[in-house]
């Protein structure tokens, strides 16, 4: 049974298990790259360093020039640290030994990179699996009679990587706990009159400061008109008394990102349509939800696409409960079928209902960043529905005969002129064993529910309109959390 | 007569003069380009997006994916814009139209990036001039006929690029308002106990909020002997009581990066050998930037070679009055002599004096980074004496029998053994012309010495040591600060 560790202290290694890739790779080695920093403006100044995550899922290596050789048959881990000169060391500080690298990281051996090549020619000749960024550079180093290839080993540790380990979840909460004291730091600092980017920084310096050094992605804040955009990052906006505030918002643990959004009221009180808006897509959440935390019982597992039917249905509902849609097209008794066959759901919520998480935020599996699968024991997956009024798309909803009947257009751009731009709530999820929500002792853990364990309910991160209301009526006191924090 | 303008909100656009460019040239075209954003972690995630400085320095813009061509007999602009898929309104907001980016940017005319080729085939051919990234690019863009070449621009606009013009100086004021309000912060937040990384939050708030949206360079806070690492940016270190803070920080104002150091006491107070070693680096700098203002008359102007062998002689004689030289070695009349040929002062300051400064924080010039000949209007350089105690480097002075009877290693391993790392006071200053410092109107200017505008003093950073204290005797409140910074 999964053991949820709720202190950020997680222990290293994270050693992941490398089963899955023994029984693809029979027999051969890896070889991974953290990469470098790339350069920032053509000069001598470097954008900051995020090793290759494929390398971290590895090595669990934060550090650039470093590389990884993975025994498939044996999981022995070779590091292969870059030799640097002495004088680095009142450059950039002191150079660890590699003994202290050994014990640091759990490697079984270290050795200096110029040191690998003549490593391997002590080998018998074998299969080299490596990425294709790294293939060019690998094909130099092996020895004559060794195969490089670069074709089968992403696919093997996509697949990997989808299920998470024990050590990965505590990262992943860790990232949680974090990223959603900082969102909460943004309702308490959030003040009519504030720019966009002034909010993202205070995301940025309290996800910081409580340990999570930099954000999986770049955050989105939009206020009002702001937040229909769905990939929004300019930020250049200012906070309106009546807006709502769209922040989509991650900072990562140890390089597994959190990726949580939260809508509040600029003004610190839901009122009105952007009260209904919220509540229409926060029931949408809670339908998906409980369709992902039913045990599967006597039949298959729900799917992600189940859940985000569920959830696109109750949205439908929710919008025409709210006025959005026409009472004459909403009628019948199988009118959300029909709405849901012209795609009318995608005129409101244009992107899916959630994806993989991890070491990326899209992160990978054999299917890609969206699992097409039942959901499995070890999966993490955003969840988050979304209600936007978005100009563009209700311009074609207009001329698209299928779809036109459905929307009051004219109660959309009075919306829309009250500054209402959409809605999103995203959680963040760990599919449990079938069987888990039966067992003693985890039943009480806050964030489970059924099969499903919310890491961004576990990191305590409210969601109800009270709950944020009330989190918005307390002081931003950085200035005494940062001593908390250390 | 130079303006100098107070205000952070200079006009755009900044078009730099490209009379340089027209005289090396001789009538070719240039193209430039933004560049795009590096991917982050070899996923879907891109690190923030910093076009090129050399395509800022012509066009302003901060846009990936555009470029820039440029006719040097007419000065005339075309940007290239990137032709974003309609659907992008709604991912990433509204794409602004032609007509609106000639607008904003000053444009004379504005084409989509497919539109490029056959408008080079329209003219008569001629030489392009383009940087080496770009080359290839380029080369299968340009019509039979033309010929390409990457060897001369960079020469030519690293020429121009040296001298600033005024709106370029009111970018490095802004940039150095931003960032010295940062720097403040900072110093109100310290208190013992922190970590460094949470002072770096602190920074890349503060200046963001002040509407610098990024730092120019990773940010170096190094408290006690963290102090002692030149490049340090681990920041995981923890603030102690008895500690002196160095940071080193600077934030973009519109691209163009501020480049601040300061040093503080974690406690508030300077006392002891932390006293004296900040008063020497202070009196260093004072002799530096004495010997740069002084008006140029009748001889070439200094160097800044000249200004670093100032500072270092002031340094060498406050580390012996501190007792880290022995006095049999310092006695005789010659002995600063004798130390600096055997160079002594290295031990203790290991960098140079200082560098260009604009669009890169080692700004471009025909003799790189650090000027090479008499100091010229128009200039911007930093000026940044730092007296450290570098264990491996006084290891290796033990050793080396020129230095070593200089050095009383107990009195500097006793300092060590406190916690005291080192000191760096830097400043930001614009060269006027040679006879500035007597114009009316100018001489009153906070910041203004002789033929040196000091745009750190300018900005309002204190370095006496009085007025450090001063503001660290201040509340950080950024909750009230945040709607001021609007």
């Amino acid at each position: 049974m999964l053991a949820v560790p709720h202190s950020p202290e997680s222990p290293l290694p994270l050693k992941p298990s490398l089963q899955l890739c023994r029984e693809f790779l029979a027999g051969g080695l890896l070889y991974l790259e953290a990469g470098e920093a790339p350069r920032r403006n053509g000069s001598d100044v470097f954008h900051r360093h995020r090793s290759d995550s494929y390398f971290v899922y590895v090595t669990g290596v934060e550090l650039p020039g470093y590389g990884a050789l993975v025994d498939t048959e044996t999981a022995h881990l070779t590091l292969v640290a870059p030799r640097l000169p002495e004088e680095m060391s009142y450059w950039v500080g002191r150079v660890p030994t590699l003994d202290e690298l050994a014990e640091q990281y759990g490697a079984d051996r270290v050795v200096y990179d110029d040191e690998l090549a003549g490593l391997l020619a002590a080998r018998p000749s074998a299969d080299l699996h490596t990425l294709p960024g790294s293939a060019d550079k690998v094909k130099k180093l092996a020895p004559a009679g060794w195969r490089v290839t670069s074709d089968v080993l992403s696919v093997c540790m996509d697949r990997c990587r989808a299920t998470k380990t024990d050590g990965e979840v505590a990262c992943l909460l860790a990232a949680s706990v974090a990223s959603g004291g900082a969102h909460m730091d943004m309702w308490r600092a959030c003040r009519p009159g504030l720019r966009e980017y002034q909010l993202e920084a205070v995301f940025s310096m309290s996800s910081r400061c409580r340990g999570a050094p930099c954000p999986g992605y770049p955050p989105i804040v939009g206020s009002g008109p702001n937040a229909a955009i769905m990939h929004y990052e300019a930020l250049e906006g200012t906070v309106e008394a009546g807006h709502l505030v769209l922040v989509d918002a991650g900072a990562e643990w140890r390089c597994y990102t959190a990726d949580i959004s939260r809508t509040f009221p600029a003004s610190g009180r839901f009122e009105g349509a952007a009260r209904d808006l919220y509540g229409t897509v926060l029931a949408a959440q809670e339908a998906a939800l409980d369709l992902m935390a039913a045990p599967a019982v006597g039949g298959p597992a729900a799917t992600l696409a189940d859940a985000d039917r569920a959830a696109r249905r109750v949205l439908l509902t929710g919008l025409r409960d709210m006025g959005l849609l026409r009472r004459e097209a909403t009628g019948g008794s199988d009118w959300l079928d029909a709405a849901l066959d012209a795609k009318l759901d995608r005129v409101f919520m244009p992107h899916g209902i959630g994806h993989h998480l991890g070491l990326d935020v899209h992160d990978v599996s054999d299917a890609g960043p969206v699992p097409k699968g039942p959901l499995a024991p070890g999966h993490v997956l955003t969840v988050e529905p979304g209600a936007y009024l978005i100009a563009p798309l209700l311009a074609r909803a207009r001329t698209d005969p299928r779809v036109a009947p459905f929307v009051d257009f004219g109660a959309a751009e009075a919306l829309m002129r009250g500054g209402l731009g959409g809605v999103r709530i995203e959680d963040n999820v760990l599919v449990l064993d079938a069987g888990a929500s039966g067992e003693q002792g985890v039943a009480a853990a806050p964030g489970l529910r059924g099969r499903l364990y919310n890491l961004t309910e576990a990191a305590g991160v409210p969601k109800a309109m009270a709950e944020v209301e009330e989190v918005m009526r307390q002081e931003w006191r950085p200035a005494d959390a940062l001593a908390a924090w250390c």
